[in-house]
């Protein structure tokens, strides 16, 4: 039995759409951030960092959006989120969510929380040094898919393709977008075609892009 | 067959302990920073970013430190680096190789390079915040040894104390190394007693801690 403690929108969003894909039963609960819920005893006995998400598997809680995708993807082999161990497909799965979750996230991470690297905003030249990993990120990515797309692994969909929408999603608002890149784009509106993505528009509330 | 492209003391390290731990047989190719190698047009037709490491695995080039140590761990499970698929154990491997990449990692990669921050050198408030922020990660996981280790599995040595004891040694020349919280030293210690850490010395030619 699976537990998901989410906020919309956030990095949790990737558990969840691996959940959906899987068809697993699971509960949803919301960690309400305007009640500042990921700072409260009982969130923080489940995950001391205070952050989002936490997956309860089988009443062992665990955190790291990549590492619950990677689990979720092992404990259903059936719904193909994961390539079998010992694959070359597995290695470039395991790759691409490293390069990702190490790359990406963590420059996201500086660029919305200015204040992890001491400052109340960001000084013009951190914002442009910021902007520019992440772009470079989509240079690298859109490259990739360009030569060998239109997924991640190739012709066939994978959880990879989960975690990078996500991502892509969260520079909807930056002064270039992921969209802005041809093959980016394209992965994005197949993922996006999927039932799982349109459900958890529903059930998290999450409306445009 | 594995061919990994090194420079001593690096990220590599990981992944050289990993291919020393299993035993496989492998070729060393050293990515001589002092010549700009990594930036050579043949190291960059293997690794377009330009970064150590790159193993090779039957000719397909892989990158991502954390990736490869999974990989070489799933292809040889008898050097029980990584705990067996379903079991919470891989979980807690899955979280916290994870955890590692992408929080201390990352936060690594912006105290020695500068750069990535546009600034020739760090000014004072982002030199502490990133300070506090790798301390912080030290904070977490000495509570976490302290209370259930002496390994980050527990009793049990993994392939995340690889990883763990080299994000450690970069710490040596910190204002305040890891080694000062003590369950963090002691798995230091632990790790660095074991015969691939010694063979790893000699091979990369590294001396001290």
């Amino acid at each position: 039995m699976y537990t998901l403690y989410y906020s919309p929108g956030t990095a949790s969003m990737v558990v969840h759409l691996a959940l959906l894909e899987i068809g697993a039963p699971y509960e949803l609960r919301l960690v309400d951030f305007d009640r500042d819920a990921q700072h409260s005893d009982e969130y923080l006995r489940l995950n001391p960092r205070g952050i989002v998400p936490t997956l309860v598997i089988d009443g062992r809680p665990r955190n790291e959006s990549a590492a619950l995708l990677t689990m979720l993807a092992e404990r259903h082999p059936e719904a193909k989120l994961i390539p079998p161990s010992g694959t070359p497909e597995r290695e470039a799965w395991l790759q691409w969510v490293v390069y990702l979750s190490n790359t990406l996230m963590s420059a996201y991470r500086f660029w919305f929380y200015p204040a992890d690297l001491g400052m109340a905003e960001h000084t013009p030249d951190v914002r442009a040094a910021l902007q520019k990993k992440i772009e470079a990120v989509w240079h690298l990515l859109d490259a990739q898919l360009a030569k060998d797309g239109p997924y991640l692994l190739g012709a066939t969909f994978s959880g990879a393709d989960l975690l990078l929408t996500m991502l892509m999603r969260w520079s909807r608002n930056m002064p270039r977008p992921a969209t802005e890149w041809p093959a980016l784009k394209q992965l994005a509106d197949l993922v996006r075609a999927r039932p799982s993505w349109k459900k958890l528009y529903e059930l998290e509330g999450l409306s445009g892009w």
